[in-house]
């Protein structure tokens, strides 16, 4: 074993502590830093955000340059917004500094589809810093994409896609159930959905991941949203969902050529959904149908392959990559 | 698009021929040329190898050397042995020549394993040559490995694997369900074994993997094989298997911690199997399980593996590479 990677923590929300949470366990890596620009975490040792009774000796910082350039670190573990001109100045930063980048941001999964200019941006900072930057995660990243990706491996040809990603929101932390919406009216959902921020994001960025790998040349992406009412009460650890209330949402994607839909992307997050799951059905040949029983654990999951890919990322050749040219993610220790 | 591809095919044996046939049709990829050393091979049009009804143009060579490199294949697609003594030559040969290599030799899937010095050699061959040389396949090289490994990147750790294959030999071609020993007795099967170039080539090789990828710390991989007797008459396209005769085989394959089987790979090719599937299941945070329903398809899949890795070999960085440190295979077209 080589020395542990050295690695910061950018952004402490709920999936970027659950990942510096993962990454203190591991052998292979060493949690040098974290940064945060929220002024109540700042100054904290990160033991006691993460509630682990003892302190870990990193204590957040709020100035990112700053701990970079004093840090060194090998790579950044980088959680801050779902959105690449918020991540922008970040990420150029990284690239300066010398700082090969795992992120969650979704819309780095397939970076040329919404912001072709700033990916090229990014692709020429990340090459003159000699680093490589890599958006994942598990949803957009995996379950509804990278798998179908590494199904078609062992086929022919492929004439569609199917993945279908069953989420019961009920056994997820209180976030997730926001997001989707859960305890809201039908009203109170449309002017959530109206903000643009709620909501599973990255479902058109698994579409264009799947369109680029498998080269469909796609007419049109598109993606409909509708609340999912509740049958029946349904209780969780942090609220109720009443009978006729929202219990969370169906998100559906689509990739067309023509009129048909040769991508189809069915997402369900909503309390009390039954049997939960991952799905992908190639129609190819040889056919394909792959299920991941009980489904893959979004938080637990996503803090799980934004660590697995640190190593992966050092490898990487410099540039601003996607999970279809860095080597498989896999469990590090 | 860029150009497509020049790949030759070195070994036209019955899944030579399948590659062969699969990258005809692929417009990524230009099939220049074709080797075998079989006198009755040599000298035909490779559509009539392939029951084509006409002709490709591509003459099968016996001399590999003149051919590479009168034709300056960016790839070759190797399909000529299991066991790397065996192609030791022929992938110094491809690296001198700076041709690419996407081989089905079940050894090169994990090529320190059982050839440490061999390994040396052929990566020091082929990053002085500036190519990639690979070993992958369907079994081994994905269902009862690679799946797994990339299963892992969705857990915080593993602390055992458990696979399963489950192919109705009697769905096959011929070839394999003579490997598997269809329709011997008992005592001929004993004696087909002792050849040990019969059963499944490349369980340890498979064991072996995915403790290089998931960090296991083995004492000791062992297999066991057993014949299949079956319970009633089967008939297949191809032979029939009495009531009483071998049927096919039961191969696990394990990897032990102390006296604890940590991976354990489970393999069943017989005539009439029930319930074909791949089934992965890890004991893992979170637990994963993951199933291809109906299984994946062997020489279908095999073939498709080989030549939808030919691009992604081309693009990786000199050496003996791993299906671990190359990117992920998807379908090209």
């Amino acid at each position: 074993m080589s020395s542990p990677l050295r690695v910061v923590s950018f952004g402490l929300g709920p999936i970027g502590l659950a990942a510096a949470r993962l990454a203190l366990q591991k052998t292979s890596i060493q949690l040098v830093g974290a940064i945060d620009i929220d002024a109540g975490k700042i100054g904290r040792d990160l033991g006691e955000l993460l509630e682990l009774g003892k302190k870990t000796g990193v204590i957040v910082e709020g100035d990112a340059e700053k701990a970079l350039k004093r840090l060194q670190p090998d790579v950044m573990l980088h959680c801050t917004s779902s959105f690449m001109p918020m991540v922008k100045d970040q990420l150029l930063l990284a690239a300066r500094c010398g700082v090969d980048v795992v992120s969650s941001t979704e819309e780095l999964l397939v970076p040329e589809f919404q912001h072709a200019a700033l990916a090229k941006e990014l692709d020429a900072a990340a090459k003159a810093g000699g680093v490589s930057l890599l958006g994942t995660g598990v949803n957009p990243g995996y379950a509804m994409d990278f798998i179908a990706v590494v199904a078609s491996a062992v086929t022919f040809d492929v004439q569609a896609v199917k993945c279908t990603r069953v989420v019961d929101a009920g056994t997820r932390r209180l976030p997730l159930q926001k997001k989707v919406g859960a305890g809201l009216t039908r009203s109170e959902f449309q002017q959530q959905m109206a903000t643009g921020r709620f909501g599973h994001i990255g479902m058109r960025e698994s579409v264009a991941l799947l369109a680029k790998a498998l080269a469909f040349k796609l007419d049109k992406i598109e993606q409909t949203v509708e609340p999912v009412i509740a049958a029946e009460d349904h209780k969780t650890a942090f609220l109720t969902v009443k009978e006729g209330q929202v219990a969370g949402i169906r998100n559906h994607g689509y990739g067309y050529i023509g009129k048909r839909p040769v991508l189809h992307l069915d997402l369900s997050m909503y309390v009390g959904a039954p049997d939960p799951r991952d799905e992908v059905v190639l129609e190819s040949t040889p056919p394909i149908h792959l299920k991941f029983h009980g489904g893959i654990a979004g938080d637990q999951a996503t803090a799980a392959i934004l660590v697995n890919n640190l190593h992966g990322i050092v490898a990487a050749q410099p540039g601003l990559r996607t999970v279809l040219d860095v080597a498989p993610p896999r469990l590090c220790r």
